[in-house]
């Protein structure tokens, strides 16, 4: 039977009701307890992270979670790391990227209601996040609604439906079906090679600044002369600015960032299909100024890159 | 039959390809040109208001969007306005709130090929449209991929997909079937009462923020200090801000910014299902500080509230 550790960290799905709310008081004993399936599936350990609504869920806790498995790696097959679901998509990027020649698999799952609510959907993520914990295929992944979706690729789309998460420009990894993982594409073979390394160095003067009709090219000014390194602009569309031809041209603003050593990356404000920034005018001269693509990456996937990549340069 | 005038601003839907990539070229009398079936529908007049890339368009475009319809209001029964795609949502809602008492339709749509390209979904796009218009139902609607959607509720969420926009936390308006549009809801009768009032005065000294791991509580002091007057905060899920339990506690920020007189507001950074403050303690405390939620409102729908609000107080 593999050996499977649950990290738990929190979440609506370890809430419970209280007289601020909703706040997370149940441990990772109470979630394992609650859904005895789960010990027919594997042999869990428990280690209790932290207790946090993921609201507050900071780069700290990321660095935290990342040491946590690179410190036992060895000793489990596998790792799922309940977690509440507000930064869930952040956080899985998070490990994608900072968890480097995985040959493991870790599971991030939580539920839009809590475990002791009644039709809770915790039992059926905890069920799919520990049945690819212990299949063995090596990744980072996001469990929800029955899904398996790449770890870096994922969006938080609905606040309460239980779909609450989508795969962004790629599919799903794998779906439950009458209790077995049916994986969409083959398991790769044995995961990447070379032993397990961990970056767990990341820049968080970084910022993500959504263009909206009105908005002026001081705020680049602002952010680069408040100290920020990096801007996540969530551009319209293929990933245009308001440049030359407009009214409130933010170029000149921009320019003066990238000037000051900021790094400035374009990514979409939908939700699917990417930046394309050779398409448009006002794409393409963006490039020109300075402006990097985060292409088919997600905000989330694009914010961890950047916060790496600023952080080991 | 019914008259109906095309105010035509510029878009991928009037765009060519040129050395700079694609720009729009084609008038409103080349659009209308190209899909003979439009004259069969209404009798069409039109303005050509602008020729923009709608990432360019900004609230001085949409002052005299608004103008001109208002101007000639009494001379047709409806109004089309053809507009590029990536501010589409905002021009929706910006027409949503600025005009007042609506007794006829008013239609915006564009596509994601040029009229001028192969299989372009902009002769859907513009009949959908028209027949809105010429159906007498007052009202802003957006029309795209055969479906009419409410204005002040729709959101872009594909850069390339047909499909691009959706009805947010509301369902479609009519859809167009077998060449004709079939309601879902029964039209009202008349529209609203009184004659049609102009809101044209809006603060634009507004930026939308989105809340990201690792974000700081300078971030609300830097945006006060530079002058800016509203925020909208694209908080997490049902409408989280880290608070008192985070490493990252963003209050003191938000709190100075409030002092200052900014007026601070919460949507959500999921697309759907809106936020309920009132559920998680990470919310009740934003709103105990003096946060206001944006309840079911998309941000594009925010924005423009908030605009009008900070102008007219």
């Amino acid at each position: 039977m593999k050996k499977i550790l649950l990290i738990a960290t929190g979440g609506t799905i370890a809430s419970v009701q209280t007289e601020h709310g909703m706040m997370p008081m149940l441990d990772g004993e109470g979630l394992v307890e609650r859904v005895p399936e789960l010990s027919s599936i594997c042999d869990i350990s428990i280690m209790q992270l932290a207790q946090l609504d993921s609201t507050n869920i900071q780069p700290e806790n990321w660095i935290a979670m990342a040491r946590a498995i690179a410190d036992c790696y060895k000793d489990y097959d596998g790792f799922v790391l309940t977690h509440g679901t507000d930064t869930m998509s952040y956080t899985a990027a998070a490990m994608h990227h900072m968890l480097v020649n995985l040959s493991k698999p870790i599971v991030i799952t939580g539920s839009q209601l809590s475990l002791v609510e009644d039709d809770s959907d915790a039992p059926l993520n905890l069920i799919t996040a520990f049945k690819a914990a212990a299949n063995g295929t090596a990744g980072v992944y996001l469990a929800f609604n029955g899904r398996l979706m790449q770890g870096n690729a994922t969006k938080k789309l609905y606040t309460e439906n239980f779909d609450g998460f989508d795969s962004i420009n790629v599919p799903d990894v794998a779906r439950l079906e009458n209790g077995e993982l049916v994986w969409s594409c083959a398991p790769e073979a044995g995961g990447e090679s070379g032993d397990l390394m961990l970056l767990d160095s990341l820049e968080t003067r970084v910022v993500m600044i959504e263009i909206t009709p009105g908005l002026t090219e001081d705020i680049f000014r602002l952010l680069a002369d408040g100290g920020y390194r990096g801007i996540i602009i969530k551009a319209y569309g293929a990933g245009g600015i308001p440049g030359n031809e407009s009214l409130n041209n933010l170029l000149p603003g921009i320019d003066y960032a990238i000037e000051k050593g900021v790094k400035v990356v374009a990514a979409t404000q939908c939700t699917y299909d990417g930046v394309h920034m050779d398409r448009y005018e006002v794409g393409m001269t963006a490039l020109k100024h300075g402006v990097v693509s985060a292409g088919m990456a997600t905000t989330e996937d694009a914010l961890i890159s950047l916060m790496l990549e600023l952080a080991n340069k």
